[in-house]
């Protein structure tokens, strides 16, 4: 950036409702259940379908960290992570509100540099802002988001529809982010020990970007909805593959098997797995952040998903006495145990 | 409190998982339009009327201090000041989602706390915990609450509605709950010099109350209902009735005048303003946190409204060009500023 850090503007002088009203002349409304946006005591949605709910919280340094990453990208991903959420409930996510907690560090042009993240992810994902609150902190950033979506009735997937002979497929490929996130970090400690380094990232552009700027799997949406198919039960996998095979276990009172071999991981996080002497399939299950699409289909759907790109099969439901397992190549059974990354 | 320092649960031994389970198991769905609620991706709300959210922030150190309120009552009044939004549209609020930021300095026995003082809250005005999000924060404890709230369309209150000889009017009374906030500082700074002071605070009971324990005006809401009245604008007071004024003003396109002598104010607030040696006209006017609400109705819903006793008719709108005044008791036109207390 060329401006000299004493051109930078702080955010005190232009004051709370100078700062909504920058942010509402940025942001324009386009959906038609849109009725009224920032600026009264609420918003206002007019959605004759199920409306759904979804909030997120982002604190710095717990979930994300200012040394690598953009504000802009932080924007966008704050926004992504939510809409995953909605998509994950098979319902189109229409309006958003953003809550922000800064402390006196971040000036004018960080808050706008994050706000333009926000809205290109607006724009992409066909989202209206339509409230929030902008508020001091004493110590960081701090990102609290809330998604709003609408989904005819019977149209809706829970996580607690999953049944027998079910299978199970997902959309995209797995632990790339979290590899990303190891490069990140490791690249961060070179940096601590050397700050004048310059390194060398282009090998694992698409594992960084997985993690810098994830997108929400509106494509799957789109397929489902084209496709007239209804997932029996359905969950975004933020925490790692194996912790939310557990969560549809769980709801829906049934036992899933995966296979090892049918894990979709794509060839630059495996390369980075070795790099890191860590096992991919360790990273699919564990690592967090794909925002992919985990769901379970009947028998019946099998021929319209098995033909898509966006999907792989990798499993099957079967009943809860039979747990739920990870069947490797050697067809061993072992046990799947929730180590994601809870941030509590 | 009996239980011995070491005798508390840090929050770490239960999870993320386990803590959202605790939640859940504490809170049940009462509203017939909340069709699920925490546990999925996300909530899911049948609402055949219009919609309304509306969003806040609350950061300790900024909008409260942990020396002086309990963590049961913040948790009664993050609910209550998103509630309050709602009901500054004319709707009903029937779900809300809390998020929560906790540090480690944090144990289960006080998120506990700040739960219960949620669920009093959610009791007393039947709105549901539907969602929300829970995790680490570097430092102190910050609450993101959602409202989302009911209306039919018609009966929707925008800010933006106010029109010429429209009659002004306020719900309960003014600069309360500033005062209250006057009171716990200054025995928060007695306390430092000499932690064994033991203040007697029974003279200052309301405005202590007004300020920790605020009340949101579903009443007025009732009494809207029952009487079949929509104000032609409205707004909450939170940031002092000077600052809301300006707010309906601006949004309206018109003036305002109000009378100094019509302003509500109770005894013990005026008694405290003597102590402080404060202008009561001041705290009414620039105060925060009263939560009142201050709407216009057309002149034809008067009779009906200055029968009632939750309301005072404090003055009338006027042409844009005759601007926002407070006329004193000697006639005196003064332009009305904004200084509410601005938090960011």
């Amino acid at each position: 950036m060329s401006k000299k850090k004493n051109n930078y503007t702080p955010l005190s002088s232009i004051g709370e409702f100078g700062l909504i009203s920058r942010i509402k002349s940025n942001f324009d409304l386009k959906n038609k259940s849109s009725i009224l946006g920032i600026g009264d005591d609420a918003a206002v949605i007019d959605n004759k379908n199920e409306t759904v709910v979804s909030t997120d919280m982002l604190v710095e340094n717990i979930h994300f960290n200012l040394m690598y990453v953009p504000l802009k990208h932080l924007g966008y991903k704050s926004v992504v992570v939510n809409l995953s959420d909605i998509f994950a409930m098979n319902a189109k996510p229409e309006q958003i509100t953003v809550s922000l907690s800064v402390s006196n560090r971040f000036t004018l042009e960080a808050v706008d540099e994050l706000y333009s993240g926000i809205k290109i992810a607006c724009e992409k994902y066909k989202v209206d802002l339509v409230g929030g609150d902008t508020t001091s902190s004493e110590k960081g950033l701090i990102i609290s988001l809330t998604a709003i979506g609408s989904s005819e009735k019977n149209r809706l997937v829970y996580r607690s529809g999953a049944k027998k002979n079910d299978l199970v497929a997902v959309t995209g490929n797995l632990g790339a982010a979290y590899m990303g996130l190891q490069i990140l970090e490791r690249e961060k400690e070179v940096f601590k020990v050397n700050p004048q380094s310059q390194p060398n990232l282009d090998k694992y552009t698409y594992c960084i970007q997985r993690q810098l700027k994830p997108e929400a799997r509106y494509d799957i949406f789109q397929f489902f909805k084209k496709n007239k198919i209804t997932p029996t039960s359905m969950i975004d996998v933020s925490d790692g593959l194996s912790s939310e095979i557990l969560h549809l276990s769980e709801q829906s009172k049934v036992g899933i098997h995966i296979y090892e071999d049918k894990i979709p991981i794509d060839n630059e996080t495996i390369k980075i797995c070795k790099e890191f002497k860590l096992n991919e399939i360790t990273a699919a299950l564990n690592g967090g952040e794909d925002y992919e699409i985990l769901f379970t289909i009947d028998q019946s759907d099998y021929d319209l998903v098995e033909k898509s790109e966006l999907v792989t099969i990798i499993g099957h439901v079967t009943k809860i006495e039979n747990g739920n397992k990870l069947i490797t190549g050697l067809e061993q059974a072992i046990d799947l145990t929730a180590q994601g990354w809870s941030k509590i």
